[in-house]
């Protein structure tokens, strides 16, 4: 039988979503779950994203195919009882045998968060610490470059596909102290979320504007020389699922 | 020259506020870092409330005295480059010689915090999960049972003072998933916070009402048989200071 589920992580003290060799990884954990309840045989867990070490994720979803004995209504709760504190699943259904979520996502969205103010030990693990006040509504303007179709080989690391991404939104709002810029995509290039937040963030500060950013987003070479956010403020929100309507999204806290 | 200071720690890695020998301490590190700039001399560290093991603070208050090389404009952000990622200062200021912010303390403001459903291990190091639904409205109500002044001894730990304590007010709400309890007190018993939300989550539970939390306030023996939620629910987010005004309240995030 084909699962999928919903998966929540705090990054911080994982080397990423996709297994690596010595290394703790999300995709590891939840394999090694699985092969518990499966009589020690490997479980391969797909995932929708790969997220990058220190990311973290509220709405990752995954899928895998498991025919061993627990039951199906207790399968959620045996797999997060051989779960670490820092990974769960949640919302797992049934699927059909060819299901794989990183074909079935439509697109992804990811949360990249700011505490601009004062050094704040509880948003440490969170949130990107940024002192100097922000001009969130240049970075707000800013971020309307970036929707669209491009090719935004400037702002990701090449692989074997295409650059060409299309964002659907970039929203940037400010709550108080805390910053918070939205980003929905079809999909990105590795790195891409934390370089676009990496412009955007020079534009907080004053340092870049709309020309400059859509100057960087046509150019050939890196952006900012390749500059990047910091991991630990980004997080992996939702996939959403499915061809024919938005029903599937997942739910969001 | 005496300062007070507001501080936020996470609680999660230190064995609480207050100075202990062979154990990490929020105060310990304050006052290390504090010597450090002060010739390696140490600096005394008071604080308003002793949090316990594992209790996050966004709004303790301390007070030092310091004459060392550091001038004030450069001292705050002098004293926060010595300290570890899970501790911070600000709003540092002048206070008169005598200033101790226990005595000082008008009243105190914690906040309890629960997840209500499914594992969150981003929530893990400052919620407590609880899976079942609870019943709000019955904790909101039976929280009323608390304020006033009474004597507390059934819901705290005996110290030398007197068992008699004013709470000014308890506030239990719900966000989605999330449910806050805040309770504001001119000042608690070791433990107190703890074991009245211990208390209200039975209520939440449907295993206590409103009577049979007069009675176990009412009672001489401790309540629940001395049963406390885990500290790293709680939080103490505010201490007012002040005889005369509001308006010396710590601001709030």
């Amino acid at each position: 039988m084909r699962y999928r589920a919903r998966v929540e992580y705090d990054g911080t003290d994982f080397a990423g979503f996709q297994l690596q060799p010595n290394a703790r990884t999300v995709q590891g954990e939840l394999e090694a779950a699985l092969a518990r309840l499966n009589g020690g045989e490997r479980v391969v867990v797909d995932g929708a994203g790969r997220t990058d070490a220190g990311v973290h994720a509220t709405g990752q979803v995954i899928a895998f195919t498991y025919a061993g004995r627990v039951p199906e209504p207790e399968l959620a709760r045996a797999i997060n009882a051989q779960l670490p504190r820092d990974v769960a699943i949640r919302d797992l259904r049934r699927v059909p045998d060819g299901f794989h979520p990183r074909y079935a996502a439509r697109y992804r969205e990811y949360r990249y968060t700011v505490w601009n103010g004062p050094r704040s030990p509880l948003r440490e693990r969170t949130a990107l610490g940024v002192r100097v006040p922000l001009d969130v509504a240049a970075m707000a303007s800013a971020g309307s470059v970036f929707v669209g179709r491009h090719d935004f080989s400037s702002f990701g690391a090449p692989d074997d596909r295409s650059p060409v991404r299309t964002v659907h939104a970039v929203r940037v709002r400010r709550d108080g102290r805390l910053v918070t810029i939205d980003v929905r995509a079809d999909s990105f290039l590795r790195g891409q979320v934390r370089r676009m937040v990496a412009a955007l963030l020079e534009v907080g500060h004053g340092k870049m504007d709309d020309v400059g950013l859509a100057a960087a987003l046509a150019a050939s070479g890196p952006a900012l020389n390749g500059a990047a956010a910091p991991a630990k403020g980004l997080c992996l929100r939702s996939v959403a699922l499915g061809r024919r309507s938005v029903d599937d999204k997942e739910d969001e806290e």
